[in-house]
């Protein structure tokens, strides 16, 4: 395990995402480890599993987004890392119940099994719905926070994984849609509540723990809204154009099943163009504020450049 | 819909617990009506999912059972309700997802379709995970409590939900235990768990609004763990004895799929006679109280009588 101190967290130039991803997803581990039950606690096999999804090779972005816009506010990681691990949980939870066989049915995620392929679906369920238990435990008793910011990161987070603002209501969109034709804009509200309510909390959890004004919280909102796209656009042309072997799952499952996504209905080549566009916004959003946002954009630029 | 005042609530003779129990139900039915997303909202079927299950009948034991408790400690139902509606979301998530194909596959709860069977299986897990997230927002937004009670309550019910040591983990090791005999120690881990811990946290926020003392929150614990060992063993009981029609439910389900449950294990002769013990337990656990007792008595002789 690498040190986990706020200078090691910042070494390398602020440009350099590579070296900032690598120490923020050793601290994510292991504070996910102190903070999940022990595999050989009891109930076991529901902790196996909780386990299996959890430390699942996954890029721990939303924690990435997060701590980074806590360093743009020279806020100390030690704040952030439980909110951000929070998030994590709630990710998890999401993908564990989205592949479930009556959701999008998918039997690997980054290579390999998925959870209810190699737990049950019963314990797959269950799973889910503890890691959601815990993210709002685990946010509840950050004892580095004071009380009323607690208090409104639970809010946020709740809202952006719920109904009707959040991951839930988009998924529901998402299944409502995989049996007719929706339009870009059907298109662009499933994304931005599936994908995108989770990756804004992110942003905005860092910028409350920091203590942004309100004008600094809006930029740091409008900056995380296009990424969110960015991130999901990027995601259905991956599944159109890369290898399986590359990708970690079947690619062209979406299209196959009918799936509301950005190539299907602009088209590769315009979807590309628009990808670039949403780029450009993601980085203009974050003018206004008066503070080091070179990481900021660079996760912008990783987004954009991304092959898995 | 009913006043719901502080003196209505109270109306009524204070062993009279079907009038206290009408109050309640009026007040929470209100309350969730409010919290919950409007079902022309969209998405829509999630929605309808969400008020089809919350709004299916049931007992609201749990509101009940903190309002009773904040009453014996003079504290106004204004303070309770939107905790007392968390602790019923939780429930109902529970319910839903506990009633799906892949656990214990019910089809029917309190005679009528269960949510997988109406609305089918994704939007029924789907519906589960958002009241989940409501619970949690509902606690985090409830502005007529200060900051600190509110994240104890969110600690409280995350840890009763949740696994190791809540509902999740109940009904994990219920899972586990089908396949295979259970000892008498292991079936009352199970109910502990998977019934006890969700009720004990609702007679404990209760007590936490309130401002018991720790010695008073204490009693209320101990009683409320015995009172959900009753619940438990008389919902084993009714499930061997009543029937269909009386029920709402298939009775002889839990014994069909060797369940573990009380009668199974030591007969029904022996469990009526355990049922009168646990009975006495409860009430001599309000004994160190130095508050008016009489309603949580009350509850404990409704559940000791139910016949539903």
């Amino acid at each position: 395990m690498k040190a986990t101190s706020d200078i090691e967290l910042m070494a390398g130039p602020e440009g350099d995402l590579s070296a900032f991803a690598g120490t923020t997803r050793a601290l994510v581990d292991a504070t996910l480890d102190r903070l999940l039950p022990a595999e050989s606690a009891s109930p076991t096999r529901v902790h196996a599993a909780i386990r299996w999804s959890v430390f699942a090779g996954g890029k721990r972005f939303r924690p990435l987004l997060m701590l980074a816009v806590g360093e743009a506010f020279a806020t100390a990681p030690e704040l952030l890392i439980r909110t951000a691990c929070a998030l994590e949980l709630i990710h998890t939870y999401s993908l564990i119940h989205d592949d479930l066989p009556s959701m999008d049915d998918d039997d690997l995620r980054r290579g390999r099994a998925t959870c209810h392929v190699r737990f049950g679906e019963a314990t797959a369920i269950l799973a889910g719905d503890a890691l959601q238990s815990l993210a709002f435990q685990t946010i509840a008793g950050d004892e580095q926070l004071s009380a009323a910011p607690r208090l409104r990161l639970i809010a946020e987070v709740a809202g952006a994984s719920g109904t009707p603002a959040g991951m839930v209501a988009g998924q529901a969109l998402d299944l409502e849609a995989e049996s007719r034709a929706v339009s870009a804009s059907e298109l662009e509200q499933i994304h931005r509540l599936k994908t995108g309510a989770l990756i804004i909390a992110a942003a905005r959890a860092g910028a409350i723990i920091a203590e942004a004004t309100e004008a600094e919280l809006a930029a740091i909102t409008a900056y995380a809204a296009q990424l969110g796209l960015l991130f999901q656009i990027t995601d259905d042309l991956l599944d159109v154009t890369a290898t399986a072997e590359t990708l970690g799952k079947t690619p062209g499952k979406d299209q196959r099943s009918e799936k509301a996504t950005y190539p299907a209905l602009y088209g590769v080549a315009a979807t590309r163009k628009h990808v670039i566009a949403v780029h450009q916004n993601a980085c203009a959003a974050l003018e206004p504020l008066d503070r080091p946002t070179v990481r900021l954009r660079a996760i912008a630029d990783f987004i954009l450049q991304r092959q898995t």
